[in-house]
C-alpha cells in the first residue's frame, strides 16, 4: 500500500503553481526523523537520525537533500531521481565525515534553477526548521530573501486523494487489530510499557510500518494529561485506563482512543465516560462539508457546558489527520474555513479532569453532507469494561 | 531503573560553572520528540508532538519549558519544579490554544534571572533549534546577545555516572532479549516490517520503554545503506539479512548489530560477514582510557586499507551513546580528543559494498586498559547462520 510515483510529481506541480501565484522563484521544504511529513509528501523520502529537505524550484525538477549518511537509502527511496547530500542536515552528533563530499545551497540553487535567477525563496515547514538549515541558507545564500511560505503548501496535504485515503483506511484496520489484542490480553498488574508492547507487535504483524504516533496507555492521572507518555506503572484495577493506538501504513496514520477499566469505576470517572462517548457521537454529526471550523468548535463547547462538563474541556475538539497523527488544520474556536470533501481529521474527544480523565479518538474524511468514520469499532461502553 | 533526581540538579550545577566560565549569564536547551537527549539530561522531561526546552541562569534555578498542551504532564514527569508554557514549542499543526495563557522569552528571562541582567544568552542544542523558538527569542528578547554555546554543554554528557551506565547495560539486556526473539522467529518470506514487531514486543515485554533508535531489519541493497528504514520486502534466503536492534531504559538507549542470512551466503558476502566481524574485535582492542580519538579511526582505516577492505568503508568506527543512539562524539580522524574513562561508545563496524553491505555493532564503556563490551553475544559467525 503506498502512494504511486505519478502522485508525487502532480503534488509538486500543484506546490509550483501556488509559488508562481506567491511570487516565489523557489521554496525549501524542511522535514526532521520526528517530523518528517512534509519532506515525504513531496519525496517519499523519510530521514532516521539526519534531517531532510526539498528544494522545489517554480519551474523546473525538484532536489532531495539529505545528510551525508543516507544516500544509498536516500536513492533507494526517492521518487525524485536529484539527491543532493548537504552538512547542515547531519544528524544532531554532529560527524564531520571527512571525505565525503556536500553541497551548498547556493549549489543546489543553480542544479534546480539553471539561469534563472533566485531572488524570493519560500520556507516551508518552519515550524520544525533548523538552526544549522537557517544558518547555511544565510551564509550561502546572500542577497537572497527568505520569507515563511507555509501557507503556499499547507493547504495541499489537506486535501486527500483515493490513495491516501486508502492508506488512511487501512492505517485505521491495523490500529482496530491493535487495540482489539490489547482488549484481549492486558491485566492489572502488568507495566503501561508491557501493554504497549501488545500494540506494537500487533501494527507491526499486520502491515503497519511504524506507529502512528507514539503510543498511549496509561492510568491513574496520567489520563488527565492532554499529551503523555506510557511509564513503567503497572495497570491497576477500578480506575480508568486511557488507550491510544495508532498504526502508520503507506506514510499515513491512524489513531484510535478509548477509555477501559478493571473492576468498577468510581461513580464520577463512570459518569465522564459516558458522558465522553456522547459527545464524541456529538461531534461527528457536526462534521460535514461546508460546515464552518469555529462553528463546530463553539457548537462542541457550548453543548459541553450546557451538558456541565465545562470545566473538564481543554482545546478544540477535532484536529486534521494526514502523515502527520496531529496535522494542519485544527478546529478551534478560532478557525476560520470551511470543511472540504476528502478533508480528514481526528475527532479528539478529550476532557481533563482533577485526578482522571479520558479521550474518545477516531478518524474520518469529511464527504457531502456528513463523514465517513474510519473505525466503527470501540465506541461503545461495553468495550471499556475489560473484566 | 531511573537517574535520581539529585543527579540532574548535580548536572545543573556543572552546567552552570561551564556557563559562568564561558562568561554567559543563561543559557536556552533545545529538544524536540526525536532528539530530546539535552532536554531529558537536564529535566527528565521528554515531550511527544510538541517541543522543549531548559532555560538555566547562571545562578538560580532552571525552568522547563513546554508546549500549551503538555502542562500536566511535564509537570508529573519533570524533576524540574518550575514549568511554563510557551507558543513556540507547540507541535507542527500549529494551533492557536484559544483561552490557554503562555509565557514569552522575557517573562522566563525574569522568572528565572530576578534583578540579575540578562546580556549574553548562550543556546544549546542548535543542531535541532527551530525557527519558532530563534524567532520568539529575537522578538521577545531584543538587544541579548544570542551565542551558539553547544560546547558549554556538549561534553557533560561525554561521561557517565554508575546510574548512567545501569541503565545502558539493562538496555542492552533488554536489547540482547529481542535480537535473540528474532533470531528464533524471523523466516524467509515474513516482512522486514514484520520481523521489527517481534523486536518491539521483546522490548517492551522486558523493561524496554521505547526504542533506541528507529529499528533495522532490511535484506538486498539496502543493507549497504549507511542509515536505512525497514520495509515491506520480504526476507530472503541466500543474503545478507542486517538486523540493529536497540532498546531504550530510563532514557538510555543500546543498540545490537549483525548480519544474518537463511541458506548460504555467495562468496563474496561470506568473506565481508567474516571480515566485518574481524574488524568488529579489531576494534574492541583499540578502545582504551587515554587512546587519542583520531588515531582510533586512522589505524582502523589503515587496518581495513591494509586488509583490502578500504573501498567498503564510508566513514568513523565508532560514535558516542548515550540518551541519543549516536550522540558526540564520534570518533573520526578529525577528531581531536582522547579517550576517558566512564566514556560510552558505539562500536559501529559498517562496511558498504555494491549491493550488499554489513554491520556489526555493540555498545562499550571506556576503561583505564580496556573497555567493558555492553554485550557479549552474538559476536559469533555462528549467530549469522539462521537455519
Amino acid at each position: 500500500m503506498k502512494i504511486p510515483t505519478q502522485e508525487y510529481f502532480d503534488r509538486i506541480a500543484k506546490f509550483q503553481a501556488n509559488m508562481k501565484k506567491a511570487g516565489l522563484d523557489a521554496c525549501l521544504v524542511h522535514g526532521t526523523e520526528s517530523d518528517f511529513a512534509n519532506v515525504r509528501y513531496l519525496s517519499e523520502y523519510w530521514p532516521t537520525f539526519e534531517q531532510a529537505g526539498v528544494f522545489v524550484p517554480a519551474t523546473g525538477d525538484a532536489i532531495l537533500l539529505i545528510g551525508p549518511e543516507s544516500e544509498k537509502y536516500a536513492r533507494g527511496r526517492s521518487v525524485l531521481p536529484n539527491v543532493m547530500l548537504m552538512l547542515n542536515y547531519r544528524e544532531s552528533a554532529e560527524p564531520d565525515y571527512p571525505g565525503i563530499p556536500l553541497s551548498t545551497f547556493d549549489v543546489v540553487a543553480k542544479a534546480a534553477m539553471g539561469k534563472k535567477k533566485l531572488k524570493k525563496l519560500g520556507l516551508v515547514g518552519t515550524a520544525v526548521m533548523t538552526k544549522p538549515t537557517l544558518d547555511a541558507l544565510a551564509a550561502q545564500l546572500p542577497g537572497v530573501e527568505l520569507v515563511k511560505a507555509d501557507d503556499v503548501f499547507k493547504e495541499l496535504r489537506w486535501i486527500k486523494s483515493e490513495n491516501e485515503l486508502a492508506c488512511h483506511r487501512k492505517a485505521f484496520k491495523v490500529a482496530e487489530k491493535a487495540v482489539q489484542a490489547m482488549l484481549n490480553e492486558i491485566k492489572p498488574g502488568m507495566t503501561e510499557f508491557q501493554a504497549i508492547g501488545i500494540a506494537q507487535r500487533e501494527i507491526y504483524a499486520n502491515g503497519g510500518e511504524y506507529e502512528g504516533h507514539s503510543l498511549y496507555c496509561f492510568g491513574g492521572d496520567r489520563t488527565s494529561n492532554g499529551i503523555s507518555r506510557p511509564t513503567s506503572a503497572k495497570l491497576k484495577k477500578n480506575e480508568i485506563i486511557q488507550l491510544n493506538i495508532g498504526a502508520r501504513v503507506g506514510g499515513y496514520s491512524s489513531s484510535i482512543g478509548l477509555p477501559v477499566y478493571f473492576g468498577k469505576l468510581p461513580k464520577a470517572q463512570m459518569a465522564l465516560v459516558e458522558f465522553g462517548l456522547r459527545a464524541h457521537k456529538y461531534t461527528f454529526e457536526l462534521m460535514k462539508a461546508g460546515a464552518d471550523a469555529a462553528s463546530i468548535a463553539k457548537d462542541y463547547t457550548q453543548w459541553g457546558i450546557d451538558q456541565g462538563w465545562g470545566d473538564y474541556m481543554l482545546y478544540g475538539p477535532v484536529h486534521g489527520l494526514g502523515i502527520m497523527e496531529t496535522e494542519s488544520p485544527w478546529i478551534e474556536t478560532t478557525s476560520n474555513y470551511k470543511l472540504k470533501p476528502n478533508m480528514t481529521y481526528q475527532i479528539d474527544t478529550f476532557f481533563s479532569g482533577d485526578g482522571y480523565g479520558l479521550r474518545w479518538e477516531r478518524g474520518c474524511v469529511i464527504q457531502e453532507g456528513g463523514c465517513e468514520l474510519f473505525s466503527k469499532k470501540f465506541m461503545s461502553l461495553k468495550d471499556c469494561k475489560l473484566d
